[in-house]
């Protein structure tokens, strides 16, 4: 049986997706409810440890998901054999059956700077299919923001040396590593070693050679030669496989048509002056130096700090799985339903899951000096001033216009960055920034009781 | 353009690498070394922190992978375009057209305890072949032992309580939640939230429903009501939206058809005691106890020390992602070439990062108690005693035998993890278990000179 892949036929979304999604859907539909709206919104709590900023990404595949949505015949067969919806009546089935996503959706645009409590998706619809997109639009994007944010924080630390997205490897499964090769040029990244995701979303892909390559041949010489017969004008030689300066002297053997050398192991600050001194004095100044080996953005930081000549960065194990907060706790709350003609905003009251209530519309303003100056958290229909940041993607199911390409996005995003308050921006301790929640929400919030 | 599932193509398989892989390829064959046949260990160097042991998982996606591996033309074609690729012959392109992985796979089975050092995967055959797989075994084998080892750990600190992998929403993407919950079954969870794996691998699903099911009606009765309606078996009420002991009551008043109640929030132990009493009290001594929210290994040991009358953990992102140790550095080295009829083990030199030479075998001793005793990594030809792990699985490009089913992989991992010393199973500081080097590779190693 074919096991990976298995989101490569979109009849499968349907099941992509925790039950409890399911059984609500269920419970909603025999209990008549299929008029009822809703409006929820995806946001996190709190930024991962020693974040002042999310990187928003993800958004693409979230809406290729929520267009794609469908329910296929062995899917319904799956769900109708198992013992939980034995009471279930056949009218659901076939709703399943001619399942779409119909609803409204808006989003901070990928590529966008946000906060804790921000609405990053506001999604409007029958109740049914609202709920129903949940976990999907979670995975999504709590993935790709976690590893876009990581991204950045390496990508600043490097200065405006190049960072190469190095850790397929180390990625949860292969697909982590496409989707977050996707996300860490978001963030800043010049490209990636992941072929796959090179080709799927145009990135520039970067790739030497293994040790491996090198203890093919008897010889480290050998090895040289042949991938430079091979790549006469891409050579960027490995050459920490037995002794790094001496690799690097038989690298400069190679001549003006040297691309490079990459370091692997070792003192990278320290290996890297005595390599380029190597290639300085065999007449090779456009050798570039590429470093690797268990960066992240403490070591980049600290190259820069001393001024290493290392030109290009690759990060593995630490950026692809966003190492020191693997996870991003993105929620997705129910804030409005609307029943009956009536309009009911809701909120949860438990202290520590407090959430906003009702549609809402999110402001950004900038300060003299042109960066952001604070966000409020407003009613979707209280005219405030800033710039309202929760853009229409989805008119009943429709995209309202194309999603930016990738390169566009990553462009966005360096504004964005560069528009942060500096002590937001900073790689420790970083400021909190100011998010005000508006007076109507304080005022409906005040007027709200706990329901039971 | 579709980008979801792109693994549905096996014609994709051949980009889901890096490229370094594809550039190594295109110099080996430039170099005319089709004939040369290589052998590549598959281990990590050091358990993940706080890990007595690895548990095995991800060979059966890994299989197929090798197995699937083709490069479809418009692969092809976007290599070529590469500027890298620039100067490679015609010949390269053909090869890659008839692409096929013939090589000689084996493995430690899925599910089987294994530690630092020892091979998980050997890989022999032509050498651009079985360097060709590196990257995609790596990041399959590393995600999924990654998360059964966690599992394993939330399963042992359950203590016979069952665990439900519940984290689809915070793993690294979808695909990451479906190969997770696989893992996370074969660590010892019962079942998953996840309806895709549930699906793709014939794992119990779960599922009850969230806070905002209860929000969307106007009391938390009639919420309570309408999915007691539509699952009159199958109803674990959430209770805790309002007030959880207020909602537990609500929750008994279904009566005797009540499945259970669920609690999301607060003190958990404290809070399970009471819900239990209330239960009981309504004289549902069969309504069970699921507790949820943030949970970990050293939470679920908490309750299980306290006897907190919970009957099922629902465990989210901290065993998704691995969150305390959320990478496993699993590495793919070459240990051996055979070339112009001639054997020649290799191993890397530098002090962290020495690898062990040539084609082996791993013994596994059992004590008088039945226990693990001790393994010794040994030369392939070494007669020593004890059960050999590495188990032959594709034979020229073939299987050797049917992959087990997950029930089957589920058994053994128990079985294994019973087998387990009981210092180097504990949660807390875990004792090291002993693997030792043969004398015969101690040999090899002291012959060995580097290579220059």
């Amino acid at each position: 049986m074919k096991t990976l892949g298995l989101l490569g036929e979109p009849g499968h979304y349907g099941l992509a997706t925790d039950l409890y999604e399911l059984t609500m859907a269920a419970a909603y539909f025999e209990a008549g409810m299929q008029e009822v709206s809703a409006t929820f919104n995806m946001f996190v709590r709190h930024l991962p440890r020693g974040r002042g900023y999310l990187l928003t990404a993800g958004l693409e595949q979230a809406v290729e998901y929520l267009q794609g949505l469908r329910f296929d015949g062995p899917s319904i067969d799956y769900l109708r054999a198992l013992p939980h919806f034995a009471a279930v009546s056949a009218g659901f089935w076939e709703y399943l059956r001619d399942f779409r996503f119909t609803g409204d959706v808006e989003a901070i645009p990928e590529g966008t700077v946000a906060f804790a409590n921000e609405p990053l998706v506001q999604v409007r619809g029958p109740l049914i299919e609202a709920q129903m997109v949940e976990t999907f639009l979670l995975a999504t994007i709590n993935h790709q923001t976690l590893i876009a944010t990581k991204a950045a924080r390496v990508v600043d630390a490097a200065a405006g040396k190049g960072v190469i997205e190095f850790g397929a490897r180390r990625a949860h499964g292969f697909d982590a590593a496409v989707y977050g090769a996707r996300a860490a040029v978001i963030g800043g990244c010049v490209g990636t070693s992941n072929v796959l995701a090179g080709q799927s979303f145009g990135i520039p892909v970067y790739g030497t050679a293994a040790h491996s390559f090198t203890m093919a041949f008897e010889h480290e010489r050998e090895a040289f030669h042949a991938f430079h017969r091979a790549f006469p004008d891409h050579s960027i030689m490995l050459v920490d496989t037995y002794d790094t300066l001496e690799g690097t002297r038989r690298a400069a053997e190679l001549g003006p048509s040297l691309r490079g050398v990459r370091l692997d192991s070792g003192d990278l600050i320290a290996l890297s002056r005595e390599a380029r001194r190597i290639l300085d004095e065999a007449g090779l100044p456009q050798a570039i130096i590429v470093a690797s080996g268990d960066l992240n953005e403490e070591a980049v930081e600290r190259a820069t700090r001393e001024a290493a000549p290392i030109d290009l960065y690759g990060v593995g194990t630490e950026m692809i799985t966003s190492k020191d907060a693997p996870a991003l706790g993105g929620v997705y709350k129910l804030v409005a339903v609307d029943a009956g003609g009536k309009h009911r905003p809701v909120r949860k009251l438990s202290p520590e899951k407090a959430t906003y209530p009702d549609a809402k519309q999110l402001f950004r303003e900038r300060g003299t000096d042109g960066r952001f100056a604070g966000d409020t958290l407003a009613l979707q229909s209280e005219p405030l001033t800033g710039e309202p940041l929760l853009t229409p993607i989805l008119a009943g199911g429709r995209l309202v216009a194309p999603l930016p390409a990738l390169p566009e996005i990553q462009v966005r995003a360096r504004a964005e960055r560069d528009g942060l308050p500096f002590g937001v921006r900073r790689l420790h301790d970083p400021e909190p920034y100011p998010v005000r929640i508006s007076g109507r929400i304080q005022e409906l919030m005040a007027q709200m009781h706990p329901q039971d």
